[in-house]
């Protein structure tokens, strides 16, 4: 069944996606990856954004690690994690969100996921280069993160009287994902800990009613629901976090997170899809309010290359067919909309009608990630299926 | 000429937009005011975001000063001014961005127009209410105002290395709003200072060839061409100093700087039109390149409500014929689009093709504030206009 997607995401992965990357992305001159560019691989703007180059770090260390070790691919990680290793951090530790070509600090966000994408580039990159010493580096900032995750007075963001105390699914989600990292080269029983804390994080995010995970929960019993915050739902994250839950479970089990992961993945599908005009909505109001956001109703990339992924972990681990009648409706918008078959790679931003709006090939938070992340990943989860069951082809 | 858009915009002012802001904002209960009305003016997000608590009092007390002193326009203006003494300063005086609806702080944005607006709130309800230390309150957070955007380290930015020392066209205009609506109170000549340098701002951000102003021009000789930040046009923003602009020259003498300003005008609608599906756009990128915001070709009310003002303006000042073409086009497409003829007040945002994106009225940026000050200022431009010239009607 699964057959013609796999030919389509090798063929778009190694023949589109990672070309377009590794002739475009790499700074030769100043060190570091650009993200920033135009349809046609021109440089747009030469900051370094740090969450990409982390992403980039990440990605090429990982097609080198999984996918025959290619000198070209360990050579564009190392640019990567040089530049970030000598210019991403400031004298506390912590790590900037944009620097200039070469190097100088630009911007500060008061938020930890630049220091993560850091992290999860030391640690895959550690593997690929043989450097232990990388390895430990992750691991610290890991414990480093925790900390700013827990106190974000610790990134300069002050604690107000009237904000309440709430868990954020992107905290819960990027816990988990480290965790699930480490996990697999760092014997530390605290790694299963955080898994166990992200699935009872994901159930405090649960909606039974609309099987979906909502973005924002109170701790402190507060009410949410007079304030955007508290009605916020992002499909995109949301299915996103449930293959990370499936991840997790690979290590702890749990067999009513199992379901609830799945019922997220079905639940944020039918919620978010755009009835009138196809596509996963970007951010939406769970009581149909308006969102504060100008983007809500625009389609993205990455929400789809998330339910790509998802639902072929998910039919590849139960082969229902609900997975396949989704994955053929999400896969032909999907291709049809982002794909640029004439320079290579994928678009990003369509407006609710499906209209290009941006002819970019990554910005400030598109890099070289989410696209092959999801095809390696579907790439991945498919052969292994096929290889245990030769019948399903 | 003009009669016709005088009658539409007294229509749209008083029976429409104000009746709506009245009846839907106040918050009797815990005072100050909501400005995220659904369409219908249902309230989506109790908080009180503080730019458009300031603004709500300004425009409150401009019409109750200059359009017949009723009462509740003072009563409304008094509900958000109390609220905003007593709840939007930090311990250094410092204006948070949003609060809940008790009064709680919520977040604190590190930037100075939290109490641009304030400071203009204040001064304006001083003239209604007869009470002198609500001017001096203005007078004293104007020249904290001044250090602020002189240092921005005191709002907690910190100044970083790669991040070459830019001027932000935002920062021109508010000191020229302020300077202009102190001098008209206060006699201190450095207020006239503050004019003639937001004429040689302006300058500084022209670009002579598009006849825009530019968001981001460097101060150290910085080359900004390689970062969207240094292409950045914001036509509903250049339209909108030009005509402050234009108020600046009431008191100080400048024909250039004047010539300058009719230039930006129509450069601006020019460069900023969208041939194809009409209206401005919100953001672009002067060399057509990609910009990193979301939402850059979608169309918002208030570069509309910019322009209506700026032409009306440009052509009781000049009566030439072209600002006439160009008012009734952008009259036609604002009130085509924006204007709700069901339930009042008008919408804010659509997509490129001007298709709605978001019902409501109101929100964290659009309050009572850019739709009822264009008509104010249009009625008054006309009003005064055919008191001097009769035959032109």
């Amino acid at each position: 069944m699964l057959t013609k997607y796999l030919a389509l995401y090798k063929k778009s992965l190694y023949e589109s996606v990672v070309p377009f990357w590794l002739e475009h992305s790499l700074d030769r001159e100043c060190g570091g990856t650009f993200s920033c560019l135009d349809r046609d691989g021109t440089v747009y703007d030469t900051k370094k954004y740090v969450w990409l180059v982390g992403r980039s770090v990440w990605m090429f260390s990982r097609l080198y690690n999984e996918c025959g070790r290619q000198p070209a691919y360990l050579d564009a990680a190392r640019l990567g994690v040089e530049f970030l290793e000598k210019y991403a951090t400031d004298e506390k530790g912590r790590y900037y969100f944009s620097l200039t070509r070469q190097g100088e600090p630009y911007f500060f966000q008061r938020k930890p996921f630049s220091a993560v994408f850091a992290m999860l580039a030391y640690l895959e990159y550690a593997r690929a280069s043989g450097q232990q010493r990388y390895k430990q580096k992750a691991i610290d900032l890991f414990w480093e993160i925790t900390q700013w995750i827990e106190n974000p007075e610790l990134l300069g963001r002050p604690t107000l009287a009237g904000a309440s105390k709430t868990s954020g699914l992107a905290n819960v989600m990027v816990l988990a994902s480290m965790a699930v990292e480490l996990a697999k080269v760092d014997r530390d029983e605290r790694y299963l800990d955080f898994m166990r804390k992200a699935i009872e994080g994901c159930r405090l995010h649960y909606d039974a009613q609309r099987r979906i995970l909502m973005e924002n929960v109170a701790l402190d019993g507060s009410n949410l629901s007079d304030w955007p915050e508290g009605r916020f739902f992002n499909p995109g994250h949301s299915i996103e976090v449930a293959w990370f839950m499936l991840h997790v479970l690979e290590f702890v089990e749990d067999e009513n997170a199992r379901r609830m992961a799945y019922d997220v993945i079905e639940g944020s599908l039918e919620y978010g899809w755009d009835r009138d005009y196809g596509g996963l909505y970007y951010f939406m109001d769970v009581e149909n309010r308006p969102t504060l956001q100008l983007e809500s109703d625009m389609k993205l990339w990455w929400p789809h290359t998330e339910a790509l992924y998802a639902l072929v972990l998910a039919y590849t681990r139960t082969q229902e067919p609900r997975w396949l009648n989704w994955l053929e409706k999400v896969h032909d918008y999907t291709f049809k909309h982002f794909v640029d078959s004439e320079y290579g790679d994928w678009f990003g931003y369509c407006d609710r009608r499906g209209n290009l709006t941006h002819s970019c090939k990554g910005g400030n938070y598109k890099g070289f990630f989410h696209v092959p992340r999801a095809l390696l990943f579907c790439i991945q989860a498919i052969e292994s299926y096929q290889a245990s069951h030769p019948k399903d082809k």
